[in-house]
């Protein structure tokens, strides 16, 4: 049975509070006729700070396209190592044991992916399968789990490796002047994410079903406008409203699985922003408490992006408060709109 | 067992013959140092036509970035339905009965990727999983038919669809004048192909072994430069030579399976350039005939990226040649430099 092993996860070292980001909000669109609004809604973000791999005055600069692309790939050959390293110890696999890696990253575009890279420069076997996925944006952090699920379903005693790297600040656009490109400037962070789902053996998530659900006709409200300036990313105002049609596919999944999804024993889910949880608690009838770990990445470290459900269950994780056999959901939102769902019990090797 | 059923190709209306192809490099690169060279490479590659989205005057032009993503989108909606359900019709599936789409295309960008309105558009269910990969670029092809297989071996009565849309005209750079740069312009055609892996039923290729290699340290040698002008193809001029290092890797999993490479009935691989079939001929000791569907895709179509493959196997089944038991290999080249590939069995229903 596949087993998601506790996540490693890094910020970078720059950091911006909710106070700078509505400071630099008032000085940079003082005439802006819906700056109250915008202020208002980063302000509900609940995000007490988030991290940067530049000083905010740098993000704040657009260099073009070409020098975020080259900085994209050096940030990411920086940062991306040590976490993946560290996702290996806490899951006590060796990179020769990795049969896949499942590489998510909405921010930046590199052909080839990172993953040829790991391959050569971590000691992973020539033989790893490569999964790049670019598109599932904040749901691919649950596709990768998913996937990884599916891949060990396939190939029993495989193990997988997760890795979601996020560098939101490196979309900033200066032009965009929407209600909702302000407040995506202060609603997302940056941050790296790694995982190993072990085929055999582990502590963690013992994953046993998932699916998967788009919202019909929706595919226009999270998009991204290619453009040669880079990633413009589009948020329609009804996004934060999605809990409402998302939570009865959550609940059919669950069903499918007999269990009763306002009973589970813990939550992991996206927190796209603060609204997303609070329907959750609502629509499902679960108190809010239960959303604790994904509340407390959103306030400390942002939306970032795929990296969010993973950092979330870090925490809960640290908490040490699952016990075997307790029962959870795992869920990423993004566009499409579309829910990445996993259903999965707490389990270590003794249980 | 999952069986890789007859694809569906489309190619473009708009045709450009290697004369005219010749006849342009000469013309706008008359005063290149290295002209010679580069049309000597284009006449050996052997493509004799290929099929382009616009006519070649509009190809020419790059009218930014913002526009060629328009197009894209655009045109991979105009023309990418059509070919989906004459796959489906093929493999005698209903779109409801499909349980994941793997979308690869790599010479545009799209967030979400066309899965999300493909869903939408064509009768799909919502809890259909999407998997869209954009990053293996030529070796997708392969990637897709792997992943598919791993699904349905996973969920044993799923069924998969495949997609490939590749629109290479979409990444003509009038900048970019390296001899890589003017053969890669001679050699690239843009196409699209559908194909269903049924889990249960279906006449086709039984799928039953898949591998991954990455020849260590060549991440350069096949990679976009991602600017403000698009992705820019970058090719190592030892990439005609990696069949060397590859043939290796097609044996050990020929061997695995416990068949001989060079004895199977059939071989359907991406035809990245002529040098790549006559070096697999030479290094896994096959006839060069066995290569003939591949050879037609180039010749007929050019490098069709990640679809090639699906259309050479396209030919082998309107050859008819291919009986009940017959054992093959299908592969993928790419960044990564990367080989996804698989070994199958004929099999039709009455098998």
């Amino acid at each position: 049975m596949a087993v998601l092993c506790k996540p490693a996860i890094a910020v970078p070292e720059h950091v911006i509070t909710n106070e700078e980001t509505l400071e630099i909000a008032r000085r940079l669109h003082h005439d802006h006729p819906q700056l109250e609004l915008a202020l208002r809604l980063i302000k509900n973000t609940g995000v007490r700070e988030r991290h940067l791999i530049q000083p905010i005055e740098k993000v704040l600069e657009h260099p073009g396209l070409d020098t975020r692309s080259t900085l994209f790939e050096a940030e990411s050959k920086a940062r991306v190592p040590e976490v993946v390293l560290r996702a290996l110890e806490q899951a006590q696999v060796e990179p020769l044991q990795i049969d896949l890696i499942v590489y998510v990253s909405c921010t930046g575009f590199m052909m080839p992916s990172l993953t040829a890279w790991l391959i050569n420069t971590l000691g992973f076997r020539p033989e790893t399968r490569q999964l790049p996925i670019a598109q599932l944006g904040c749901a691919a952090g649950g596709a990768a789990v998913n996937r990884a699920h599916d891949f060990c379903s396939a190939y029993p005693d495989a193990n997988v490796l997760i890795v979601a790297c996020e560098f939101c600040s490196l979309c900033y656009q200066p032009v965009d002047l929407g209600v909702g490109s302000l407040l995506s400037n202060g609603l997302f962070g940056d941050g790296i994410a790694a995982a190993v789902v072990r085929g055999e053996g582990g502590t963690g998530i013992r994953l046993e079903r998932n699916g998967s659900y788009l919202i019909p006709n929706t595919e226009n409200w999270i998009s991204y406008a290619v453009r040669s300036t880079g990633f413009h990313f589009q948020l329609d105002k009804r996004v934060p409203g999605t809990m409402e049609p998302l939570s009865p596919a959550l609940r059919a999944v669950a069903e499918q699985h007999n269990w009763n999804v306002g009973k589970l024993d813990f939550y992991i889910v996206h927190a796209g922003g603060p609204r997303i949880l609070d329907d959750l608690s609502r629509f499902l009838e679960v108190p809010p408490e239960a959303f604790r770990f994904s509340r407390a990445t959103l306030t400390q470290y942002g939306n970032i992006a795929s990296a969010v459900v993973l950092d979330a269950l870090a925490r809960m994780f640290d908490e040490n408060s699952a016990l075997d056999g307790h029962h959870g959901l795992l869920a990423g939102f993004g566009p499409g709109i579309t829910a990445e769902m996993s259903l999965g019990t707490w389990a270590s090797p003794d249980s």
